[in-house]
């Protein structure tokens, strides 16, 4: 079994392309909840849904986030009536935040509501959030610490990132699945997606127990660059690296997932930084990382899963 | 000033009516909130939403609740998600009721979100709820009690009502712009639009104050049967009176009003009522009642108007 970290679109595509070449009991897909809040009274897991979509295969592959064949009713009519409009939640994709704030109001968890979600749309593979517990992500910037969607969505990411705080994560569980998978004789590999490390890896990472298991992994982890020629494909990773003083590139990826992964997987555009990251202690692997067609996606995979098989077969001769 | 008491279809439309042929200062519409309900965690306030659609003209003149032109990406969604569907939440409809439970929540009440939404909706006459407080009405049927809801939209008004109950009544304070409104020098008249009886008005008649309005009332008080050869054009008015053992009738519909009214206004069809509600100390005034275009709104709502006028000038000769 594969347990993957995801979160975004990025990492979203991956775990489509995880779910498309293994079989349901050979993927369990962890994301990022750093993202969620509070918003018209509901409860937005915008980067579960993210997962859950891009799995499912429902999701809108124009702005990479939502329904594909969404409509605006509610939103034009919210607009009417003087409502908040900066988030927009889509007719269809405003189910899901109903009723899984109906269902979290009654007692359930995340956790559950989500499992039971993703069935309920046809996916067989296991998507879980990293914690049932909250742990909000607040962007510290030159304009003062925002809370997540504030920065990300009202803000367009514009305020000049300076640090990054995990609200609440020192008293946050791991979803018990991810520990069960971890422990699990079963268990192969640990992929990092090519999700955002500061807003998408790194809430999951610091979710006690979770960097533990990658310090402390018998299987090899292999983590898949968000960048491409020192730039994000989507959303602010770039931006925020050099932020926080650090060189947008793969090898500053590389640095970041040191002593957490043995693999980095890097793409062609790249293929200069190969020998850097190798002088880290991880080995690059130069392919095609840019995910345009789910065989794009099927294809990484595939490439992925191949990488954590012969680098096991590396680690235990 | 008419102050006129509606809920449901038919007093929606004559709302619309008066609003159409009344200067803005000149009308206050007071709404019945007995159908009022927590519903996949939103306040819904079906009544006033009706009487509100239907004043500003954007009401579904088919089904005769809702928003003309709605879309259902949200409903068809939900059902994908096991939610709950009995109750049909339109696109458009749901962002009124997102918006006020958000609202209330803040601790708004819901007589100024109305106020806010009718004046966003372009409308300039006052629609008033009939109270701030809950008053859920609890429908005593031969298969027990059930919440209004419960009883007319999931169950289609199909149990046999043996009662009616509208819960916490004792405690509801009257909306304060009716106790101003009854008490202004400036009342004209009140008018008890063709709404149910027993679900629309009565709740209203319950909450403390109101009835002693029209009972000590020194204007003419109006109503207009909502009953047509003894059916009710729409809901289940006509069922229901039968189960109290009730004679299905605008005599009927009279004698329920006696002492509150001094003027039925009733349907051609049931002229040969007139006789029998004079002997009840009413004054019949028989005219058509059937509203199909906005124009008989319109023309009953003039009726009714000069009925207010020549009604006061005999009390005052």
């Amino acid at each position: 079994m594969i347990l993957a970290l995801a979160g975004g679109v990025g990492g979203a595509k991956l775990a489509r392309g995880l779910a498309n070449v293994l079989a349901p009991d050979e993927l369990m897909v962890v994301v990022n909840t750093g993202d969620d809040f509070e918003h018209l009274g509901m409860h937005i897991s915008p980067e579960v849904d993210t997962v859950v979509y891009t799995v499912a295969g429902i999701n809108d592959p124009i702005q990479g986030w939502g329904v594909a064949g969404e409509t605006w009713g509610f939103m034009r009519a919210l607009e009417t009536l003087g409502g908040e409009t900066w988030f927009r939640l889509g007719d269809r994709d405003l189910a899901v935040h109903v009723e899984r704030t109906r269902r979290l109001r009654k007692g359930e968890t995340l956790s559950s509501i989500t499992s039971d979600f993703c069935e309920r749309l046809g996916i067989r593979h296991r998507i879980v959030p990293m914690s049932d517990d909250p742990v909000p992500t607040i962007v510290h910037t030159n304009e003062g610490p925002l809370s997540f969607q504030d920065y990300f969505v009202r803000r367009r990411s514009e305020p000049v990132v300076t640090g990054l705080e995990f609200s609440g994560v020192e008293q946050a569980r791991m979803a018990e699945a991810i520990s069960s998978a971890a422990s699990s004789e079963s268990l192969a590999a640990v992929v990092i997606c090519p999700s955002n490390p500061y807003l998408s890896i790194s809430p999951i990472l610091a979710v006690p127990g979770v960097r533990s298991i990658l310090e402390h992994r018998r299987v090899p982890a292999i983590a898949v660059s968000p960048l491409v020629g020192g730039r994000a494909l989507k959303g602010p990773a770039a931006k925020i690296m050099q932020e926080l003083g650090k060189e947008p590139s793969s090898l500053e990826i590389a640095r970041f997932y040191r002593g957490l992964i043995d693999v980095l997987v890097l793409d062609h555009t790249d293929v200069v930084l190969a020998e850097s990251i190798r002088s880290l202690g991880i080995t690059p692997v130069i392919t095609n990382t840019i995910m345009r067609e789910d065989e794009d996606r099927s294809d990484l995979a595939s490439r992925v899963i191949g990488l954590a098989r012969s680098t096991a077969i590396t680690a235990t001769q």
